[in-house]
């Protein structure tokens, strides 16, 4: 599937999951044999050169990181909720429209001065990305990009990245 | 890797999620770049031919199972708890030691008469794959194989599953 041919499969569901949210559904995209492998390779071949280790947060994120790693020739690190992860964590929080959310990654999991890439489905308003650089940074490690298949331009999840110091973001289409 | 070399790279948690139990890790092993390639391809290796779709449970269901739907050349179709997928979903519940879980697919996600391949970390009780198996019979679909990486031979997921009609399981190891 060539030209970005895949975008079409990314379909909008109104009123998800709250009324007047249109949410962007990539079920359909990672369920056609030939988009999956069209947005996975199109991710693996837009980002830096010399990444060590591919981290995905829970649960979408597992759906691209994954492969992307693989295709990398990396491992793949999962970001999680927390009580989720089994061993030693390192923990951060993060602002919800209302209320806090916090995310978790095994302490052991990135080696010290790893070159990190962050991969995502969607790019919102980018809380959960930030958190995740966070645990990356305490950890020793840099963060050199973070890929996501498709970026909501309107909520400037970019613009709170770039004010947290994150200025590589690779989207491969926008909405 | 080779010869399930990946295998010493599952670590054992004692007393995760709660006291007595013995958690097995896997993210030791797709921390690995030669063991998550490794294991990827001995999974998609020694399943039947003739798949259509890939179907993975949240959330470690989707590390394992998005790459072997790649490496198989289908779609890989995620199975949710309820409340996160978009679209209209049907819906199965399956028992645990105290209470229901209830485990949740897009009905338009697997074609009517698709062969289906289930693709999990661990085999356990079978309560999550045998539930997963409603979903896709409800949808006319044919589930054709269960891999998984590691079977925990003394929770007897296999026999369970046995006595729901599903007897094809491809195990790579045993714990």
């Amino acid at each position: 599937m060539n030209n970005q041919a895949w975008i079409d499969l990314i379909r909008d569901i109104p009123d998800f999951p709250t009324p007047g949210v249109v949410f962007k559904d990539i079920t359909p995209l990672i369920g056609s044999p030939g988009g999956f492998a069209a947005v996975v390779h199109d991710l693996a071949t837009k980002v830096p050169a010399d990444i060590d280790v591919v981290v995905g947060m829970e649960a979408r994120g597992f759906i691209f990181g994954a492969p992307v790693a693989l295709s990398l020739g990396t491992g793949f690190v999962p970001v999680r909720k927390p009580g989720k992860l089994p061993g030693e964590v390192i923990t951060t929080e993060y602002e919800l429209e209302y209320g806090t959310n916090s995310l978790s990654v095994h302490r052991d999991a990135i080696p010290d001065g790893s070159r990190v890439l962050i991969v995502d489905d969607v790019l919102a308003t980018g809380g959960t990305i930030a958190a995740t650089a966070r645990l990356i940074k305490e950890l020793g490690a840099t963060l050199v990009a973070v890929a996501v298949v498709l970026e909501l331009d309107f909520l400037k999840g970019r613009q709170f990245l770039s004010e947290q110091g994150i200025e590589d973001v690779i989207a491969l289409t926008h909405g």
